[in-house]
């Protein structure tokens, strides 16, 4: 059981690669991380969950990739488009699969381009790819990587487009789960479980946040505190399904709401429907980041609003005062404006979109400007 | 809001790991993941699911770690018992606070403990980590980071043993979303709701498998293949509260059972209580294994049946015939022997345990030696 795209799809994301790798100078690309070894082969595990192992993948300049990857993942790997399978019983602390991949880079032939650049890590023990160092030639991948995962193709963009659709019907739901006296920590599980009924596989990401005028962060785990009436609470959900995330937030006034939180999330959805406005190719990031702070409010130093989205819950430009990185049609990015409402108290709206060849289209259903009373 | 535990404990923590550098001659501890930023800390969120921002902390020979993060943490971060909070607007990727890492360390002084040995990997760009490399002396940690999360305090044990304790509850629900008809990847999700209406506060890891005469990996995403009488069905859950993991499996016959299966699960169980008899301070890894091994029948090149278990869904040492790490009190394992049924298909069953003074202690309610069928 793979990803279930086509061969072909994945056929094409290796000719892309390998032109890429030729223009940089590269004779290899080696990875070692779930996003990118799945990218090519569509190796979809929540194994992954287990820092244990290390899995290797290793895209030659011609020819499908290798995999170099622990025994407990051959018959998974045996059953996606890839033919060459190494394996080694891990774990071997000892020798963990490094003097297999050695040898295959060594048959291969560099240099062996690594991503090492923003949003990067390698996931293998430092100690051990400096072994890998010591019996390759390693070269930055210049971005190659990134570059590639960027632009999605017609089928990335429908899968995350069923992802947004199934938690759309989840935000739908709210008023079984969310009323006065719930805690927050019981909406969170709430809300994860009418995701799961909807249709996601899993759900990597919940955050949020509630009070009267607004939440702190959008980062904590959920207090045990209770919901009251005149709470705003907001939920913002990285959910999986079939290897492909949404990423948006919905806000909800439990039972009436402060006219500062109305207002707030009057400015949000405009600021929202200016960045989408502004969304084509040939725009860069910061463009949109500007549009959506001209009606928020924020200064220059403020942080992003936005991002990309896609195999992982954010990956890609950034929608920053810096970031002139132009939008291309493929791409799927967020748009996410915050605004104070109070003293050290915030709201965010949050909505997915994909760039076309001519614009935009929205992955989400749009909110309204009003926000939703729960009653 | 911090994972809670009390400042004493993150204090302890931190006092073990300063006599720990100074036994290796070092001047710091530089980490970077989730598990160990949280284990001195109590950081505990979802957000490390993006992989655009790094995070770091910095434990010196004498003090509080200091950490070096993101603003978008630092509210959270200054609700747990850490003062020293040094933060940039990430994403910055020309300089993504490696500038201010670099100062913080040589502020401390060298040379800088890294763990990079087995299971670690260093969670920052690789390119980002040269330049810190040639600011700062770094050095391997030579196992102290691993070494201290091995042996778990009375108070990580509980927080296990009440993770446990819920996902017992849920697999006790099976029969309601387990019988003919039903996809395996609907038993998933219900599963997973199961847990979260249990008191899950998230599930990072559910894998499972089906078949009359077992399944062929434990590590595939669940088909849609829909359950038959006389399949077997496992689930294998790492659930978190708190924080902490549980990680264990059950196999449950739908309304029948054939008699393969039913002696292998005999079989299954007769070898965990064998592990557990055999569990105690100064035995190692390697020899519960061994008594597991003898019991269900693997030559020596057979996998690991076990591990340890805590922040992660695996961490520490392996029961492999290889492994001669001694248990401790305090450390928490899995038993996890399995059987091969049919060519190809193999079951699997696993339960937690604490290693004790004297022996060891039950996390899960273990499994009786007869399958549960569903019927």
């Amino acid at each position: 059981m793979s990803e279930g795209f086509p061969d072909a799809e994945y056929a094409a994301r290796v000719a892309r690669a390998q032109g890429a790798l030729e223009k940089i100078g590269a004779g290899a690309l080696f990875l070692t991380t779930e996003a990118d070894i799945r990218y090519f082969t569509g190796f979809l595990t929540r194994f992954w969950e287990s820092p244990s192992r290390p899995w290797y993948l290793v895209v030659p300049l011609s020819g499908k990739p290798i995999a170099v990857i622990p025994s407990i993942g051959e018959a998974l790997m045996a059953s996606t488009w890839i033919d060459d399978i190494r394996t080694w019983s891990a774990p071997r602390p000892e020798d963990d699969g490094v003097s297999l991949l050695i040898d295959t880079l060594q048959e291969i032939g560099g240099p062996v381009a690594v991503p090492m650049g923003y949003e990067t890590h390698v996931r293998m023990p430092l100690a051990d790819f400096e072994r890998v160092r010591a019996g390759a030639d390693i070269m930055p991948d210049q971005g190659v990587m990134a570059g590639l995962r960027a632009i999605k193709s017609p089928a990335e963009i429908a899968r995350i487009g069923q992802t947004c659709a199934l938690a759309g019907r989840a935000f739908d739901r709210m008023g079984e789960i969310a009323r006065p006296g719930v805690a927050l920590s019981d909406v969170f599980r709430g809300f994860q479980r009418l995701l799961l009924e909807e249709g996601a596989d899993w759900v990597p990401y919940l955050a949020g946040g509630m009070g009267p005028l607004g939440y702190r962060d959008v980062i904590s785990p959920a207090p045990d505190t209770p919901l009251q009436t005149g709470d705003v609470i907001m939920l913002d959900t990285g959910a999986i399904r079939a290897g492909y995330f949404c990423d948006f937030d919905r806000n909800f006034a439990i039972e009436r709401s402060d006219k500062r939180v109305t207002d707030a999330h009057h400015k949000l959805i405009e600021a929202t429907a200016a960045g989408f406005e502004a969304a084509r190719p040939g725009a860069a990031a910061r463009d949109l980041w500007r549009v959506m702070s001209d009606i928020v409010g924020h200064g220059d130093g403020a942080g992003r609003m936005g991002h990309g989205l896609g195999m992982q819950l954010t990956e890609g430009l950034s929608l920053t005062p810096d970031d002139e990185t132009p939008l291309e049609a493929g791409m799927v990015i967020t748009l996410e404006p915050y605004i104070a409402t109070a003293d050290g108290q915030l709201m965010v709206h949050e909505e997915n979109i994909a760039i076309t060849d001519d614009g935009a289209t929205a992955l989400t259903r749009f909110s309204a400007p009003e926000i939703q009373i729960l009653s």
